[in-house]
């Protein structure tokens, strides 16, 4: 399928018939800004980055690109700023079915009496592959071209993520209790490697082991995972001091903090992915900081549910590295890292009391680079640099909602919303334009929605 | 200009034919979902709205509406829910050209080297049309009916609302120190009650005296006010509690906190709104809500500019009527009352530690009902009752990134961004739908643009 572009102008090339010495790569984008977010927060004016097999190869002024490539695609974006594609650092993306079904309610009530049992009705592979289609298809088109997941049957999203053209860290889940997926811890982390196997050799897609939370995972089980992410050099993704309840439980279980048990049992080091760290005591910040544990931070999903804000601008002066979640569409109710972004931004100033905390190039950092890092695939993608792959997002700064433009980093975070993404590319494949996707028709988007919405219903607040 | 419609369904009525009893109204809706927001929080489904003479003069199921009307104008809204206008409770809208002028920065250097020099270059009447044209224009494709403004020469805002054909409180504002617009107290309540007499008549502007703030308005002004406020039956609407530096000021020169003050000069009562309201102490909530004074809560703004987060869970539980209000478009940086409404819901959650604090009809409510009632408006705008002003806004739920909807109201608050907004009513005239403005044209807000950018730019950060 040819995905077209209405406001951008895609033309072939006739610049070879002047000069033979010209060089034709597969995609050349010029770009009014071209927004880097290398270790320079550079922002460049009119210059184009040229694709070849996915990776970019060259970014030099526009005028001197014209003297020097052909392209057999080429794309001008003359009101657009071109970033690296954003990066959901921690969701459950089938989840997206769930969305809005149950809002404004306890965190037990939520979780008891609506999450817990509409999974349990619905959870199967089908449902997880249809679930995460949807949700890779909203994502898209908000210009998130990676995210780190954790759910049951991490093969089916996988086989979503390929059909939509993503990246993907995907979490294989760890559990003590049993669920449709899986029957004890041993069992989850069997299917997980099972699951590792299915996606082996597909460039987009990689693995964490994911123990879901340190309330719902042993001792012994912990330190299985510490053994096997040795073994098989995977990331670990959990969550990690979301709630109050989760710190007290820990307390009166294992008479020390999750941070400190987890540290206890090996689980800490620049492997470990943490979800929130919303409730964290000044020498947890430092012990984070020196074991190089990255944190995502999910600020909707901990205002919604109420957990708390976490301490982000402390985090970063400490050096803890902090990437941007959305978590998953039922407590947040979106997959959409501009939301996110402008929220943790506008967060760190109001709950530090510093206007200065978190400005607009570091909160596009932490969407970006610093969720890379997290992932480990920061020599891969988070930035615009040469060798680096091509997973690039354009974002139209002509809407008048974002008139006058006096500095593009700044209307990423505070100004635009997602509904200006206008192209969204993977590994140098155009996956989503206006509104259009290379691989997911929107008919059969509807069709999930019409056969899951019945059968999740009944659980509705 | 007649404003044309993609995705929905607009045609002439041929029932009148075949019923001679048939009424014909001058518009007629029909929505699949319609919140009401009247007492009971109603959410009707496959209802009609009819339309005589800009009021909405019945309100029924759509299939009893086609037996009972034709309409000059048939508007059928399948995947829609219908609102009523949304009211931005606290703004300065001619302050849109100044979006992202200067971010991240301490306030008073925010305010001294950027904020306050660039108006003292640009503010004259011509700059006020323009920048209010853009601003409201805006706001419309947002689904805002509606805005509280304050800011200098209200009769050019006056000149914008009415080519908008929108509706709007204008303050008459009053500060001690010269500006190219007035040189002393004095010379701004005349100027203020001259604009007031220029919009006289005209039905969709309203006025309030705006002393700026307590730490730019002296006691013996703010006497006068309360005598003039009185004497024209105005409301006054005044920024207050926004910073600690406010409050800590006042107590230095005037021994007590604003609210006290103000309390001391007769200021407070049912016709005060306050916009901000971010530093309260539980009796000043109290004498808030014993004095009937309303409270614009602006969250964004007031985490942008670190000044804190107001106690609203507090506050609503009090009793106090609080709206929400975008502030001006260099604080926010959008003028986008659904991101308002989303995070004032979602922050009441996190900062009381309660998720079913704020639940999404009572922050509809905020932006609605809330907002009319503080600029005493209520009896006319704020929710769909047969009587009132059609002032009603068409947000569309089949996107993909709104499926599936579980609940309509829940969307409208956790979901939604202003993106879905389809079609902006006021007063029964259709002012916006799906990009086109019927009395703005976007070349004009282009030329705006293009005519002030350059002459702003160099107080740019």
């Amino acid at each position: 399928m040819t995905i077209s572009s209405p406001s951008s102008q895609h033309r072939q090339s006739s610049q070879a018939t002047i000069n033979a010495d010209l060089v034709n790569a597969d995609l050349v984008i010029e770009a009014r800004w071209l927004a880097a977010v290398n270790s320079k927060n550079t922002l460049l004016e009119d210059y184009s980055v040229i694709v070849q097999g996915g990776v970019l190869v060259n970014l030099l002024p526009t005028t001197q690109a014209r003297h020097q490539y052909t392209a057999t695609s080429l794309v001008c974006l003359d009101e657009h700023v071109l970033i690296p594609g954003l990066i959901n650092g921690h969701t459950h993306v089938a989840m997206s079915l769930m969305r809005g079904i149950a809002d404004d309610l306890p965190l037990m009530a939520w979780l008891n009496d609506h999450i817990w049992p509409a999974e349990q009705a619905v959870i199967s592979e089908r449902y997880v592959k249809d679930a995460s289609l949807l949700g890779c298809a909203e994502m898209l088109s908000g210009g998130i071209t990676c995210f780190n997941d954790m759910y049951f049957y991490p093969q089916a999203t996988a086989m979503a993520v390929s059909q939509a053209g993503m990246r993907a860290n995907l979490g294989l889940p760890v559990l003590e209790f049993a669920t449709n997926y899986a029957s004890d811890a041993d069992d989850y982390l069997q299917k997980g490697f099972e699951a590792h196997d299915s996606w082996r050799g597909n460039p987009l897609i990689t693995s964490s082991i994911a123990p879901h939370a340190p309330y719902t995972v042993s001792n012994q089980t912990f330190e299985k995972i510490v053994t096997y992410a040795e073994q098989l050099r995977l990331g670990i993704h959990t969550h990690l001091h979301e709630t109050h309840d989760e710190i007290s439980q820990s307390e009166a279980l294992y008479g020390v903090r999750p941070i400190q048990r987890l540290a206890d049992l090996g689980l800490l080091g620049p492997n470990l992915v943490a979800a929130h760290g919303v409730h964290l005591l000044p020498h947890e910040i430092d012990v984070l900081a020196e074991y190089g544990c990255h944190v995502v931070h999910c600020p909707s999903s901990n205002l919604k549910l109420a957990s708390g804000i976490a301490p982000v601008a402390s985090l970063l002066r400490s050096g803890v590295n902090v990437g941007v979640g959305t978590d998953g569409a039922a407590s947040n109710n979106r997959l959409d890292m501009f939301a996110e972004m402008r929220l943790a931004a506008l967060l760190a100033k109001g709950v530090s009391g510093d206007p200065t905390a978190l400005p607009a190039h570091q909160a596009l950092e932490m969407v970006t680079i610093n969720a890379a890092r997290a992932l480990g695939l920061n020599d891969k993608i988070g930035s615009i640099e040469v060798g680096k792959q091509a997973d690039l997002v354009a974002v139209k700064l002509s809407d008048l909602a974002l008139s006058p433009c006096y500095d593009p980093i700044s209307h990423l975070v505070y100004a635009c919303g997602r509904e200006h993404v206008t192209h969204t590319w993977v590994a140098g494949e155009l996956r989503y334009s206006h509104g259009v996707y290379a691989n997911i028709e929107p008919v059969e988007l509807k069709e999930i929605v019409q056969t899951w919405q019945p059968k999740l219903k009944p659980y509705k607040h």
